[in-house]
C-alpha cells in the first residue's frame, strides 16, 4: 500500500482508551468502514494481496470479520464461510475451545464449508493475542484445504500474535502497529 | 431478477427443519454464501436495487446482515455501519430494546454513524416476524437521515413482518417464501 493511502486510513481508525478493559487502547474500524472512500481502500488493497492464487473460500471470524472477509470473497469471485459462536450454525459443525485471558471461548465451522480442493484465506479484522485466529486455522486445517492464507485489516504487533503460528503460514495484515 | 437466477439461488438455500426451535424450517443461507457464483449473483441483484439512489450508507444488522450489507456498501461505493447487540461497539451509542418471542433483545448503534445528510439502506438476511428491523429503523430513524430503505435477501412473507411498518417504508426483498 503507498503512503498516501495508509496515513488516509490510519486517520479514520478511531482510539478508545480503555475498551473493552481499563488499559486497553481499541483500534476502532468502525470509522474507518462507514467512511465508503476509505472501505474502498482497504478492499482493494485486500484484494490486491491474493489475487491470481486461485482462492476458493473466504472463512470470515463472527462478527467483524464478516465485513472484510464478505467483501474480499465477493472481489475474488469466491464463496464466504462464517465461523460463529456456538449454536449459531444450523447444520453439522466441528467446534474448538481455546483459551483466553479469562476463561474460554469455542468456535463454530459447519463441516461441509470447505473441502480438500479449496484454497482459503481465513479473514479478522485485528490480530491481537492470536488465539481466535490460532482456533480458526486449526479448525480450517482440519477440512484438509489445498492452501490456507490468514489475513488481518490491522496487527497489532507488540502483542506478538503471530508467534503461536509456524514460520511457514503465510500471514498478512494492512496496518501494522 | 430473472427465473433462471431465482431458481439458482433457491436452490443452494438449505432447509434445515427444527432449527433453532421445533417446528421452525430455517432458511440456511451459508450453502448459498459459500457458493461464489451465487454470492455474486445476489449481490449483483441487490447492487441493481439501489443504485442511482445516491445511498451513503448500509447499516448490516449483527452479525448475518454485516455479509450482504458490507457488499452492497462495497458495490454502492457507500460506509459501512454495523448495528450490533449491547456493548460491543466501543464509543457512543443510542439503543433500543424490543420485544422477542421470548423475553427481550436490545441493539445499538454509534450516535456519529449516520447523520441527516445520509441516504441510508438497513439490511438484514432474513425478514421473519420483523422485531429486530422495526427496532432498527427507529434507530437509524432518530439519526434523522434523508432517507431510509429497508432490504432482505429472502422473506418470509407468512410471518407477516411487513405489517409492522407503514406503507411508505420502501422494503424490498430478493426471495419471497
Amino acid at each position: 500500500m503507498n503512503n498516501q493511502d495508509l496515513e488516509r486510513l490510519k486517520s479514520v481508525i478511531r482510539d478508545v482508551p480503555d475498551f473493552p478493559t481499563k488499559g486497553v487502547l481499541f483500534r476502532d474500524l468502525t470509522t474507518l468502514f462507514k467512511d465508503g472512500e476509505a472501505l474502498h481502500i482497504v478492499s482493494d488493497e485486500l484484494k490486491s494481496l491474493y489475487t491470481g492464487l486461485g482462492v476458493t473460500k473466504v472463512v470470515g471470524i463472527e462478527s467483524r470479520g464478516f465485513i472484510g472477509g464478505s467483501i474480499l470473497a465477493y472481489e475474488l469471485n469466491a464463496g464466504f464461510v462464517p465461523l460463529r459462536k456456538p449454536g449459531k450454525l444450523p447444520a453439522e459443525t466441528i467446534k474448538k475451545t481455546y483459551n483466553k485471558e479469562y476463561g474460554t471461548d469455542t468456535i463454530e465451522i459447519h463441516t461441509d464449508a470447505i473441502d480438500e480442493n479449496d484454497i482459503v484465506i481465513i479473514h479478522d479484522d485485528v490480530l491481537a493475542t492470536g488465539g481466535t485466529m490460532e482456533a480458526a486455522y486449526e479448525l480450517v486445517k482440519s477440512r484438509n484445504p489445498k492452501k490456507i492464507y490468514i489475513n488481518f485489516i490491522i496487527e497489532l504487533s507488540f502483542l506478538e500474535g503471530r508467534k503461536l503460528f509456524n514460520d511457514d503460514v503465510d500471514i498478512k495484515s494492512l496496518i501494522i502497529y
